[in-house]
């Protein structure tokens, strides 16, 4: 089978992503590109500047990049994946939805609606359903999926094995993240050579609500939030890809190092080309996972944990997720994958 | 008045620091230098691989530097700091304080030993008192005092204005720790280039128990430790000078975002030669303090802190203070002055 | 005397290093601060992002910024730093020259001008009397003096001393530079860190100019530019301050390294309130200087040299200097007060 | 055809390099393993620091470490990779050539030795047939071959496109060298975060020298020394992988940018397992190569150029290499596999 896919913002840090993990896909063809009005017109190789460390495949790079309108994506294209900024996302997303696509979106916009699920594919597939849900509110044909924020991904796998095992009670994060999560031109070198920045602005919210819904309980109409506390501090270091993060947690059910290394390590993965064989490889070195080393486990895809400890009043880990990746494009692009899995598409 | 000082393990990064920040200082004069075996007889200049950026003072670079033996050390000197491995310290100090003299160490031997005083001079300089219980148990008529770890000094001086404030229940704390922390050459730079390590080596213990003799009650014969739980993550970052903390505190009290900087700005200092004028500098603009941009502050012996928030349970916040200065040199430095100040010189 | 200066660009990079470098100056008082119209009215420390790793002085803190118009600039201000853009400085420049102000400028436009005196004061001061050749031409009263570019100027001094003592052939350098040279936003994290780039626009070209004007002839009407052949590659490094450069000089008398070293450090300084002492310091450990061990020399201002060796054809050696404060700002302050020494301010 | 080969050197950071370009190799199967006594009867994953950023080979984790002794290895291995510290290897490379091992060596004695091939392939294979005047005075049945340092070899392609063309004259070189080419501890991040070091030991010399071996001729007894005069300021900065190169080359024929971009691009390659297609990759966008984004391609075996421009006196470019594949690892595992198509083995 083959299913014909289009970008839309293509041009973008996570649209580069999307093109380098849609080279050689088994089912996706990539049939449109779309990005600002200043590029349409243009091949792509000339409209992005492309930073990815290998070249622009062979038959992408002369694609001509077309606006970001439903009637510049030709009809045969089945699923649409989103890297627009929020802003843009917010007015242009509803449009292909009103002309029936299907779109995979990694743009923060909407995230938090009640209609639209937040998925990980390994962690709530079952919220897909609220399709159902948004049809009859929006009165579109389409279908909009979002994948969460990358600190809120990289973290999410390990929670859900501790809360599956232990029950969650409260969480407190605290992230390491690398500069490419605020995009080409989000952190300029005089900000951070020798330098951290303890505050991403709406970073720390961002985790804090939507890990609840991820974990959340859908009963067929809504989502009902997870009932953990969860509180964030977000920092930016020189680092170009993969967010490390700290996590402190507690749980109802006592828990020792090595069960929760075991329920992490069990916690099952999905059967999707991009998907990794082991969703969580746990580490036992504790100097382990480390962004350089360990960010492309899995293709990128898988997420790392170490570290586990017991504290006074629970545990502490790290973890650790390719941001561009896991946390991004191939969250987008698993998720389209769930989707044609489960017939959406 | 004059204080002749020496320095036990002067070639070393923290010995390196005590010499800059002991040239002009106005009481005491630097008589001493000692070093291992293979730098003794060279001097200072021959012996230490300089790399503060700043050129060695003049007086100081053709001194002759000893072994670090009593011997070795004149008689008139009143005072020694220490920076010696703490493998080192171990064997050595102890001879020094048989010989009688007064030692301000940084090293990290004894920090919790029952009749050592660990001490902030803002924050317990009370704890001063244990050397009396010290010569007792010891036999010698010497005194040693230490100053806690860097990662330690950093959160306590923001710990200390909650706890006075709101009565502290529990702490979690995650570290961005500098290179320069690890000395001269604990990490190599293929270890931290685009990278981060999640775990240092005994970091997490001694944050998890220096806080609390540091925050303990004396009563004249022990120390009872601060009853709040500690729990810290420790990671290391490409920065060189500057650790950052972010902290999540669990009060008795309840504290408002406003009434805990209010804590923080007006805890109060010392009247001593290195103490910064006040003690705590907080930000209201969430992005500080960041480790280039505030190491430096109060000539990089204050404190800064910001990003104050509410959490479910408690309060979240960032703090800063220089690894060198105010989390080595500086602190043994300002230990040496409260020594003097209360008539222990 | 008091002189009383301004600030054409006071928010960016360099204008933000012009009032560091003027606090507590014993002459220059500032009085003027000018940026772009949308900072126009508010006070200088809401209108600046302040990026200095110490706070901004008091006093100007509450300045109000102007308009980049003469009428902004109080008639009792008698000398102007210009940091402006060199696109806005084409155009403004010259209304402030019309009115009769003498304006020190870092700006790049008109730097080759045949009438616009290009100086560093320890080089070429005697071309200051080019401003009477500018004033018949131009038919202004004020008086226009640039200074070089900041890779320009961290060579030129060891080229002048070679110069003087072995005659000039030709120079092939190559340049590492700091990424705050290209200002605060010029530089993305994404592009550099972990990276370098080979080129920066427009800098090979300064380099290959300028120099030949700051060591060419002055006959009272003309400078002729220096013969020597001049090739420069150009390279931005993830360094936050302090270009580096690799020189390869070919000279017509024979130079010894002993004698090149010589005559270096033996090269006259001026006796100027921003001048260094020494104006090269020149380094036999072949590793120095680096930059972030020896930028701060004479407080930024002094030059360094080191790793001088000769070759098959000639000698080689490397230099640094500070690019914003000897390569910038202090260069610009530096003309300034040679413009008040000699009796043009 | 299977070979069967060893690493001398095992556990370094060039011999991880080793095993993972080992990994799935055609015709090479990895039999050996050795290192240091401390290692020796370990397995290779306790052994290695291992720092590759993808897991150890599965069949190679286990694989015993021996020590570095002819005794050590089987006798059916017939090819022997070595990265053993030059010291040691002055050592030890003899006592497994009188043992009749071939030796591909990365390590740098004997490199010079005018009866050992220093060969690039692509460059200068026949050169190979040194090894008969090598056997003839050595007395050994074995054959050493050598590959030249990671800054000679990123180099040494353009001036051998540049030199058939035009003949080469005179080269001036300033190299950018990643941090990995002094090994895993070589650099400690306080020398380099925020940094660069304008020296490293040994290393000009290795490119003035080499570069003209490997452009000699060899008439079959000896290689003369190319003519041109070579200089070279190498510097570290703070890269993790990959050296940029800035060179300045006179040609006796004259040379325009595009009939020197020609000369590169159509230098032409060899048909070997672990040879990139085309040798050398020619830029357009000056602002390329540049170390993150190119010294992948070819999977680490290509060499880039561009910025090449005409000067008063000849060209400057710049290129870039991998430096721990194309300039080490894959350098040896590439005269390995000439040495099997030329019979050697």
């Amino acid at each position: 089978m083959v299913v014909r896919v289009g970008i839309l913002g293509a041009t973008g840090a996570v649209g580069q992503r999307f093109i380098q993990l849609l080279d050689d896909h088994p089912t996706f063809e990539l049939a449109a590109l779309t990005a600002s009005e200043e590029s349409a017109g243009k091949t792509y190789r000339d409209a992005a500047k492309w930073r990815v460390n290998a070249p622009i495949p062979d038959d992408i790079a002369g694609m001509e990049v077309g606006p970001t309108k439903p009637e510049a994506v030709p009809d045969d294209v089945d699923l649409l994946f989103s890297s627009l900024p929020s802003g843009v996302a917010t007015e242009v997303e509803p449009e292909f939805l009103h002309e029936g696509y299907v779109v995979s979106s990694n743009s923060s916009n909407d995230r938090m609606a009640p209609d639209v699920p937040l998925t990980i594919p390994e962690i709530n597939p079952g919220h897909l359903d609220l399709i159902e849900v948004q049809r009859d509110e929006r009165g579109w044909d389409g279908a909009l999926v979002k994948n969460p924020n990358c600190s809120t991904i990289t973290m999410v796998p390990t929670l859900a094995a501790l809360d599956d095992a232990f029950d969650l009670e409260s969480v407190r994060v605290s992230t390491l993240q690398a500069v490419s999560g605020a995009g080409y031109s989000g952190v300029t070198s005089m900000e951070i050579i020798d330098n951290a920045i303890p505050h991403i602005g709406g970073e720390e919210n961002k985790m804090e609500t939507e890990s609840r819904k991820l974990l959340g309980e859908f009963d067929g109409a809504d989502v009902e939030l997870h009932g953990m506390e969860v509180a964030a501090s977000c920092n930016r270091i020189p680092t170009i890809d993969g967010h490390l993060e700290n996590v402190f947690a507690e749980t109802a059910e006592e828990a020792t190092v090595e069960d929760a290394a075991e329920a992490m390590r069990s916690y099952e993965g999905v059967d999707l080309h991009s998907a990794p064989e082991q969703l969580i490889q746990v580490f036992e070195d504790p100097v382990r996972p480390q962004p350089r080393l360990d960010r492309d486990r899995g293709d990128g895809m898988q997420i790392s944990a170490g570290g586990i400890q017991t504290t006074g009043t629970g545990l502490k880990y790290n973890c650790l997720a390719h941001n561009t990746i896991r946390g991004a494009a191939g969250a987008s692009l698993l998720n389209g994958e769930l989707l044609v899995e489960e017939g959406w598409v």
